[in-house]
């Protein structure tokens, strides 16, 4: 068996998000499907993380261990020419030790939330960000993301149905900055809840617009109270952008 | 009658392009139905120029001359809640004077064409972006591009089916930049003929990848003969940016 790390880059319109599921396509299903064509094997793939329903990814990390002999540029190109017309991409395929595994030896996530602060619906970017109309306030929300930044329980900003072991979490990075009508939250962490970023991203909305203030959203932190939470934004504007390791 | 300016962001791939036709739908014509949707009226929408099937836009410029007493904000909104779903959104309406002529009164027009220079194929840009495999010298293609500047007879980078009177245009700018895996061509000009821009696109890949040197681009546009073009790049690419007026 050799182990191969992929790099994935999807637009998570067409898909129930990434990880296998009875009903509907799902982008771990569709790549194994054609690793499965190239192969005749009957593949396992493990991601550094799951993505959500319409949540896109440029490079998300996965390993799968295939027993037939095949180069690295020859299985990328493989896979490619069988996920089309889907709109996911191996970006890279490398051989990797047995001890390599992309959820548990990652070190750090990054994810890239997307608002288009205007009034006219997205034409070239539907689907692809989160369209708010009301007024924001960049230098606002980014005074208010910094109170989120460091070690805390996240309960607050935890998805009810989150299997994760433990609220607390390090939270690296989050950054708020405006382009144009394009704001930006940018955020790193080891490991993240699910729907951490998308609580952050509505919660932030809320201060943006002036209905919260940055002591509300350390207030809320502090509650660990799932209902202290603002309105969990959609998954459109949602991008993981790298996944590292050591 | 008043007259508005309208300005109109779209994803080009649903369309056979901005002119109406009288088969398969383009830009031109949803616009029009939407606006006669609101205001019983049968509309003729006047556009700075005409993109070919495939193209986007980021700010399209129209007018249209409309009966019907209506505040430009609520034409807007009236014209967005039409065109649902379709990739197409007003982003703004303004009434003009009625000497204002979306095309003869335009003095400058920009455009973007985006490669996407890498092996894998495009997931989040499928459509979106043209991906060039080959390895491109984006230096080399910008050196390629100064000699396009300026005033010339642009025949070589001109489509047989064009209507323009001269092949004569003065091109302002011609600017290729890469960060990353993606380069951006960057045109304005005044005016510019059927085809132009992916002409240049293809011409200037040739270069970037090696295959001409910038000597052959300046003999091609020397030679004024469209048979020494390089291939003509596909539309994916290509974004109308931006229209002036004075």
């Amino acid at each position: 068996m050799t182990r191969f790390k992929l790099v994935v880059e999807y637009d998570g319109r067409p898909f129930m998000g990434w990880q296998r599921q009875p009903h509907g396509p799902t982008v771990q299903q569709a790549i194994e499907t054609a690793i499965g064509a190239i192969t005749q094997e009957q593949v396992t793939l493990h991601a550094a993380g799951r993505t959500d329903a319409g949540v896109h990814a440029m490079a998300m990390t996965a390993h799968v261990d295939i027993a037939k002999v095949i180069a690295p540029l020859r299985l990328t190109d493989g896979i490619n020419a069988k996920l089309r017309p889907l709109p996911v991409a191996i970006l890279s395929a490398a051989i990797v030790d047995g001890d390599f595994h992309a959820r548990f030896s990652c070190i750090g996530r990054r994810y890239l939330y997307r608002i288009v602060n205007r009034r006219a619906p997205l034409a070239l970017d539907a689907g692809r960000a989160w369209r708010v109309t009301a007024a924001l306030d960049a230098e606002r929300m980014n005074e208010a993301a910094s109170v989120l930044v460091g070690h805390h329980d996240f309960t607050t900003f935890r998805a009810a149905e989150c299997q994760a072991q433990s609220p607390v979490k390090t939270l690296d990075r989050l950054d708020v900055s405006r382009r144009a009508d394009e704001i930006h939250i940018e955020a790193s962490a080891r490991s993240f809840l699910h729907h951490q970023i998308r609580s952050f991203a509505g919660t932030l909305k809320l201060v943006g617009e002036g209905k919260w203030t940055v002591r509300d959203v350390a207030e809320a932190l502090a509650a660990k109270d799932r209902a202290r939470c603002g309105p969990v934004s959609p998954p459109d504007g949602l991008y993981l952008v790298r996944v590292d390791y050591s």
